[in-house]
């Protein structure tokens, strides 16, 4: 059988993918879940119509979003994941042994449901005894924290629907107050080729760097996400992603990574013009 | 009219495209030749029914293949470019005043005319005097060459059609004769995605590796190209990409580029590991 979904990147561009089998779909109270295996991607999840992981591509986006603010930081204890729901954040947080705990918040409990049964490459990890999960509205969680937390991941959807609130000004301010001294957020931000998406990832960095006094983009080859190339925000009240980078001392964790090392976490904070021209301008 | 260009990444992927208008067709000796304009990507190159180049990304391309040399070596006179016959190199290589000649090696003289005709944004150089075109087999020009060229850059198709012989081991071993002492040899590879365009990128840097004393790979973000990222070749008879950069001498040149920056020149030659891995494994 001849059987496609669309991942529409806009109007007049969009990513078609060959499906193998269907594993589950779901209407939760907040959006429409759907699980596919694919033929090119393995197991893909869809929320609302829109591709969210694949599991040919998802390490790229989780490891970016854990392990550079673990290498500039080696000393977090305290983590708070907002959103992540399919759990690939969690999976590459608890290899961290001085970790000693997870507050995750994700607004949707269907989604980790379905993700438990579904996508055990990325929700395999969702039993670890440090995390404790929130079914709760992330920018809600974060209003009453106040110094708790050496790292924050913000692993949202877009701007559009339940993730909406995760690109407020108000919500990063809260994540600032909600942060230990040495703290750090990162955050996934948009992409670099569409004009939905550059808008979204420049609104995102903007109101970062109104808000930390560190603020910097890097980038992460998702060949799954629109256009391929994804923006993610680093934030921090002062440890600099490439000046504090603790490379030996990350190495030291042996940790068997399949996209990040040490010089790409460098290499991924330069950016070429017209990205910095699309930030700045 | 909804009128949908598929560009066929595999047998299970694929990006579409919504055309606006159509240009130009015509069958060559070698290929089949197709100019549109589009919605979302400006106009497009089609050979063979594959997407070449748009005009939205073609920079990225253009400009990675020709200011990585030449920021390396600044004091290069002649080039050889081996395909390019929609102009996008000529149209970079042009910009420095120290370039003396530049032969274009294209089989196929219909794609130079189409692209004339249609492409004015990567053709619109093909006149500059220091240009000479031979409208032959690139494989059969440079086998006659020796201590000739500075710089040779590879812009070919895929190595299927006309672009196979540009994947050989007999044609690299001919840009080594071909070149001076400080010679640089640069060209397309492949991707880093799909199984195919992997396989292609990593015989090819095999080749270059036996045939070169520096070889090396790259990447360029090409959001067109399947998968998104590209790797490009980098070989030389000594002069290393980056301990040979010379980033201040570069920036003299006072070029407004849209992509490159002696910054991004180094970390583009970082890599994650899933490529390292693809690439030596």
């Amino acid at each position: 059988m001849q059987l496609w979904f669309s991942d529409e990147h806009t109007a007049h561009a969009r990513l078609q993918i060959r499906l193998k089998e269907h594993l589950y779909s779901g209407r939760s109270e907040f959006q429409r879940i759907d699980i596919y295996d694919s033929h090119e991607f393995g197991r893909v999840l869809i929320l609302d119509g829109v591709l969210m992981l694949s599991e040919m591509d998802e390490f790229v986006y989780h490891e970016m979003l854990v392990h550079v603010p673990m290498a500039v930081n080696p000393l977090v204890e305290r983590v708070l994941v907002i959103g992540a729901g399919d759990g690939g954040i969690v999976r590459e947080l608890v290899r961290y042994g001085g970790i000693k705990s997870i507050d995750m918040v994700e607004i949707d409990e269907m989604v980790v449901a379905a993700c438990r049964a579904h996508l055990p490459a990325t929700a395999g990890c969702l039993d670890d005894p440090r995390l404790r999960i929130y079914y709760e509205d992330g920018l809600r969680f974060v209003r009453n924290k106040a110094d708790e937390y050496d790292l924050i991941i913000v692993d949202s959807t877009d701007p559009v629907g339940p993730g909406e609130g995760l690109f407020t000004k108000e919500f990063y301010g809260n994540c600032y107050k909600a942060l230990t001294k040495d703290g750090i957020m990162v955050n996934q931000m948009g992409g670099v080729v569409y004009a939905d998406d550059i808008a979204t990832a420049k609104r995102s960095y903007e109101r970062i760097k109104s808000t930390f006094p560190v603020a910097l983009c890097y980038q992460a080859h998702v060949c799954t996400y629109p256009g391929g190339l994804w923006l993610l925000g680093y934030g921090s009240k002062g440890l600099h992603p490439a000046h504090d980078l603790k490379a030996d001392k990350w190495r030291e964790n042996g940790l068997d990574t399949r996209y990040y090392n040490t010089d790409l976490h460098t290499s991924s904070f330069v950016m070429p013009n017209n990205v910095k021209k699309l930030l700045e301008g």
